[in-house]
């Protein structure tokens, strides 16, 4: 049942990704293919879905006009995963089971398109407003999570200390401090332009952030279990690559048992947020199965 | 007289310039020195000077208030120089007499602090309407002018198309549609957007459009013969690189007295569309000294 509805959404999502993409010219082409390439390659599509959900549960009901702003933050997402695959950052050559973008096509090509999906989302928002289907003002609050969740005191700052810390032990403070910006940032700014997007009060957004920093933890502590535990079939990546580069990781630092546990926890802990919210009983079953997901 | 000015409007930018990139914290704070690094190596700082006239054209009164949003071009600017001199890109080791940000910095650090400069600037000008000195309006109109010069119809496509021309021969007419793109958008989206600053009615975007038109084509042509008539010392970066690049530029395609001429014109129409705002006095002296300069 909620397999069918995860995948519905999904497919709404995926239907209009590609589209957003300026087909350019046949001198420009290439960078648009590249683009293309990447936000085609499959993903979970979760951080769509969740700005879905919560302009819903913020008591949204036009969420078919909200399509393309729902996508900007996989755009964003995109983005990230093709810079952080650069043979200069994590230079991974595989990427959901195929070939990562530079690999695909040449690096300046990938790194383009990286750039191009960076800043898009912001001309969605804004052309979103000139249309008419949000306000001026919802276009600029939105704006303003986005940037600053992208921002180098967010995602890029994420990245940053990710790298430093590779091939050195760092404390489970620096590691949650890493999670919470490298990938929570953005699963956070997901929910919150949800509220967003339906004016919702200030409460609201508050409880947003709590379940986005809760799922956002025990979604990056499965990760570091799965790099243990899964396969290469079932994840699409080479599995132990996070010991293979010395890396300090939710498992390396708590042990298996207590990071299962701890990932537990938290996972009740966003569900138990949800209460705040009606109609949540779609994203409670979605934030279980996600931080109890095999792949 | 009028070299006292820029000195003092480049001041104002300068002043502001560097304070804008959030100083992170300690794990974060080298990605934000070497963003900081590469907008403290000078430059003619063109583009925020272009939107700051535009908008005192266009009669505007509070450009005080403004000088974080006249910033912003040059973030993209700088932005688009760091991740040009990328070794997937054009390798450059040196910019502006000083090491490229990939030289000064780790390779990864200079792709992030890139990524965060293409980010910020739309942060600011989020910011800027939450904090009531544009309006919200004014803020959507700017920031989409802004993401679509820089995407792939506009700065990024040129840069595509620089990369797939080089070690080849291409005609005046790609070379004219390069130029647009890679230098001509944000020098458009720069005019533009003092024009939208100041509330300025639609025949008056459109003149900014053809002024920039003009000068970023004759700003051009001089960058391509500087390159083989200046000196490292006065480009503080080594001359003839195209040649040795064997790429099409306006002198080998029309041979350098033809491509002063045309310069030469261009700079006039630029300097006669002018005469479509009050107060030009200026940007018509600044229009000639930039495609009559030396340097």
């Amino acid at each position: 049942m909620m397999k069918q509805q995860i995948d519905r959404l999904c497919g709404i999502i995926n239907e209009r990704l590609c589209k957003l993409i300026p087909a350019g010219n046949k001198l420009t082409d290439e960078v648009s293919q590249a683009a293309v390439y990447s936000l085609s390659g499959g993903g979970k599509r979760l951080r769509p879905i969740l700005m879905m959900k919560f302009y819903e549960m913020c008591g949204g009901r036009e969420t078919d006009k909200l399509t393309d702003i729902f996508c900007t933050i996989e755009l964003v997402h995109t983005f990230s995963l093709i810079h952080d695959d650069l043979p200069c950052m994590d230079n991974d050559d595989y990427r959901r089971g195929r070939l990562s973008c530079h690999k695909a096509y040449p690096e300046a090509i990938a790194l383009l398109a990286g750039d191009a999906l960076s800043v898009l989302p912001f001309e969605i928002i804004a052309d979103s407003a000139e249309k008419g289907i949000i306000s001026y003002e919802t276009a600029v609050k939105a704006t303003q999570v986005l940037s600053k969740a992208i921002g180098i005191e967010g995602m890029i700052g994420g990245q940053v200390i990710d790298m430093l810390s590779e091939n050195s032990d760092i404390s489970e403070e620096i590691l949650a401090e890493l999670q919470r910006k490298k990938t929570g940032a953005l699963i956070s700014a997901a929910c919150e332009m949800g509220c967003i997007l339906a004016n919702a009060d200030e409460e609201k957004i508050i409880l947003a952030r709590k379940y986005a920093d809760k799922l956002g933890l025990a979604f990056q502590i499965r990760d570091d279990i799965l790099d243990v535990t899964g396969t290469f079939e079932e994840l699409g990546k080479p599995v132990g690559s996070d010991k293979e580069q010395k890396k300090s990781t939710y498992v390396t630092l708590l042990g298996l048992e207590k990071a299962e546990q701890l990932c537990r926890e938290l996972s009740q802990q966003a569900a138990d947020i949800l209460t705040g919210f009606n109609n949540s009983e779609f994203l409670v079953e979605l934030t279980k199965a996600l931080t109890d997901r095999r792949k």
